[in-house]
């Protein structure tokens, strides 16, 4: 029986009851350092070529990392040879600082060293395993044996450190496995490693804190990150760091309650690449802040591009439903959905309401570079909102209200037939085949209007108008006479002549397909037949007059098609 | 300037300042609710088919879930036939209820009971959308308006419940858009609804609170949980359930912190699969309980077939990296991890530890059917334990630790050269080339081995063992005869006869390939040559001695090959 829940043990909570980060927002974005090189490349089934390294790092300053590990270049040559070659060919901006790994070992400090050599700004991160089973089962030392790993890492690298004056060395320690290490060993660590390098407020060690494993849930993160900020001696000489891992799917939610916690920075990776489950994803971290109204100090605006990148350097996927990134996070397929995006659009388009509050979207598209266009895909569980949305957005065709259900139902029809989904395309030709390109029994082929206005005896304005058309029914060609108040009345009139269906008038819409005077008119007319049942008919023209007409027209052609 | 937080508003916390949440962990599974077939359905460029969705239940049922919400049969025919089909065919179980969701309409919702007909078990679910933008951009409507709307469904429902005394019919409300509705409003409008409903202890009440969108940190979803828990009324007339979304990649992390807070019930999907970024994952959810020793009540130890059904059902990807269920799920790629986690699973093995505790595998892969043998490939950057691992672990050899850097190296030039990582049948080539099919310069041809015991004038046991062998060197055949205090001190001297290169015994190795008497023996033979350089060789055999002559015999001629 091998699916028992019974071979695992619950993890001990943090005894932390005057915590305080659950009344914390995050008001400013962290340090960011990315790791996409380094944690990120190393559990990539192919891992990256230097020309791809080169790349991805080109693609890590665009977005704006100040902070980025490369390696560990004294395990590798393809590392080593990489990181001189950023180094040689003078790729490392003077404000971006490289951060690379070493083991505490005197060949492989001299060896990570002399990869640095000539390199501006460096942060020299080591570490060791500190927790209960890394102690007991992987290296079998006590606590005072571990420390002295620490210790005496610490204190070679310092010694080595002194022979590079030209470089800006700072220092980054890791417990490694912190969060299965007990709290108080994991101060007692740090604390021996401070004594060593000596950090000062002005020179702060990086105290770096990794959820290697997630093992919790992410307040009990929060609990250790908070006991720590709190406990750590010094504070104002240490930055904390996260580095938290995703092996619960809560690794996001960790990073963000670590920083309510008191933590500084965090490390993480684009789209969350990493070992196992992978790293934090810092696009969804600096866009939850964005989205929050707090500057993420990163760039994610051509989020199409950096996804190019990305999965071309990685050969990595990235999901459909991925946060702020994925193929379909700025669709909605429910009709009640696309209704209240519609109505949300234009209220904030209106410039009524300052701030984005749309129901549905979280983020504008448009602030990664993605489509509105691609909002919206009708399938059969569409509503009528998203259809006329599509209309509207895609098209121009902004279809009366009462007029949703009927167009609707159609497309309705289709996609439970079919099963399929309908784009854009697909929608207005079927609106077309429906309204626009209905040209039989019933057509018109050509007209006259005359128009006037005139003051009767009351003194109130009377428009008259009468009008004289052909018309072909059934290929038999005719002329009808009518007169009304308008050329619509008039025509209804004149239709009265003919063998036509009897009509009653419901409403009537009109609005220009686009901007300037010489643009085309869509009308919908709206009539009920004799029984009471309503049908709709759209006409377009350059001119209103005749868009109208055809409308009328388009609705009793649907009826005599609809009473066969 | 379109990337541009400043449009954003931060959410307004909750001050909950006596929160008791961060307090508790969770001990025991909820009510699970799978809404794949409804809100996962909804979100598929494709939708399933009948005959998919068929598939899809039966697999729910298979997993363990009691309750399942199947659609919105008044919407859609597709899911109007497919409720009736469920029914007909008598597909449900008795101990499981099938939930629908219906608007607030009376022919909606008489539409809905129609597709019930004949169900045993049915939730009732209907909701209307309660949030501040809701209200004041699509409804337009004030809050009692809104409220008018919930009672008025409740009524009706109720109502049209009482003509089908047949079927179990409990109901669900949910305030939509709970997240960005004032928690006095949703209390206000829940217990309008359960005013009408008249819940009891027995008869409970669901009470759905959905974020609809995901809008701030997980932290904040359980302070409205917990508001909520603690502020209706009547709190053990009804059910409070839980409906995250992902917007923020936290939706797993806020259900959990829900559950912490209240909660007694949580809908999701398998895989995460709905709207935008998709619902709470209902695997990670699960077997986030089950590493924490808390029995999931639900069966995800056949995860390979769950895949490939919903992947078929659905046309949905799963990520690499998806927690518990990815393909790079069970992989380490770094030495370190690679080591530790080979510790970590022989001490398991070794039955001295009741509880899985292994460093970088939070999970067992076999609980979900997943292999050992996928766990760890070799790349540029692993480490010697990583090669070792895979001898070990796919093909049975235990190399010494003192011999995993010599082969561990050839490996590392193989990858850093071709930049590519090697699967375990590649390593075990490499090590078959490098010292199983060695046979030059020397070779055995036949040996005849003469050993005895006796016991001295001391009284001490004394082994006398003789050797005669035939080799043969570059084609040349001789005979040398040695003795010593056992085969291979006596092979050893009858080397020193020969022109082989002098060495100096380090080390022994021997073991059994596989179980029985009959199995091969396997032998690791480290010897140091003139200049003091480690080589190692290995012989394979049925008998002991001619395996470790065959060892003897590889590590002189790789001192040949390297000395040229």
């Amino acid at each position: 029986m091998s699916y028992d829940y019974r071979k695992y043990k619950p993890f001990p909570p943090v005894s932390l009851p005057d915590r305080t980060w659950p009344d914390k927002t995050i008001t400013k974005a962290p340090y960011w350092c990315s790791v996409d090189l380094r944690d990120g490349n190393q559990a990539l089934p192919i891992p990256m070529s230097v020309e791809e390294k080169l790349e991805l790092f080109e693609l890590l300053l665009k977005i704006g990392f100040k902070e980025i590990e490369i390696g560990f270049p004294s395990a590798s040559q393809t590392e080593f040879d990489y990181l001189r070659t950023l180094i040689d060919r003078n790729l490392i901006p003077d404000d971006v600082t490289i951060q690379l790994l070493t083991q505490s070992r005197d060949h492989l400090i001299r060896r990570s060293f002399e990869a640095i050599k000539g390199c501006k700004n460096v942060v020299m991160h080591f570490y060791n395993s500190t927790s209960t089973v890394q102690r007991d089962v992987v290296f079998q030392k006590d606590q005072k044996e571990i420390i002295k790993i620490a210790v005496e890492g610490a204190t070679l690298i310092k010694k080595i450190a002194a022979e590079y004056p030209e470089t800006n060395i700072r220092y980054e320690y890791s417990p490694e496995s912190f969060t299965g290490t007990e709290l108080e060993f994991a101060k007692e660590i740090c604390e021996a490693v401070m004594d060593v390098l000596e950090p000062t407020p002005e020179n702060q060690l990086i105290l770096n804190l990794p959820a290697t494993v997630e093992m919790h849930t992410p307040n009990i993160h929060a609990d250790q990150i908070e006991w720590f900020s709190r406990n750590i001696k010094n504070r104002d000489c240490v930055l904390i760091s996260l580095h938290t891992h995703n092996d619960r799917g809560t690794g996001v939610a960790a990073a963000e309650l670590g920083l309510m916690a008191g933590a500084d920075r965090v490390e993480g990776t684009l789209f969350g690449n990493g070992e196992r489950t992978g790293n934090t994803d810092l696009i969804t971290m600096a866009m939850n802040l964005y989205s929050q109204g707090v500057n993420p100090e990163l760039d994610f605006s051509d989020i199409e591009h950096i996804t190019k990148v990305y999965k071309s350097c990685t050969r990595m996927n990235v999901h459909e439903r991925h946060p702020y990134v994925g193929e379909l996070v700025y669709t909605a397929f429910s009709g009640s959905h696309q209704d209240a995006i519609k109505k949300g659009l234009d209220k904030y388009k209106s410039g009524t309401t300052g701030f984005w509050d749309i129901p549905y979207l979280p983020l504008d598209p448009s602030d990664m570079g993605r489509e509105y266009e691609a909002i919206i895909r009708i399938n059969s569980q569409s509503g009528k909102g998203g259809v006329a949305f599509i209309l509207d957005s895609q098209f121009g065709y902004k279809l009366p209200k009462a007029m949703h259900p009927e167009f609707s139902r159609k497309i309705q029809m289709i996609t439970d037939e079919t099963g399929k989904e309908l784009k854009g395309a697909e929608i207005f030709e079927e609106f077309s085949k429906e309204y626009l390109t209905v040209k039989s029994p019933w057509s018109l082929v050509k007209y006259e209007i005359k128009a006037s206005m005139d003051v009767d005896t009351n003194g109130e304005e009377k428009n008259t108008v009468g009008i004289s058309c052909s018309l072909k029914y059934k290929g038999e060609l005719m002329t009808v006479d009518g007169q009304g108040n308008g050329p619509i009345d008039a025509f209804f009139h004149a239709l009265q002549s003919t063998s036509a269906p009897k009509v009653h008038f419901l409403s009537y819409d009109e609005h220009a397909l686009s901007e300037g005077a010489d643009s085309q008119a869509v009308c919908y007319i709206q009539v009920a037949d004799s029984k009471g049942r309503s049908y709709f008919g759209v006409g377009v023209d350059s001119s209103i007059n005749a868009a109208s007409l055809k409308a009328l027209l388009c609705a009793v052609n649907r009826i005599e098609a609809n009473s066969k």
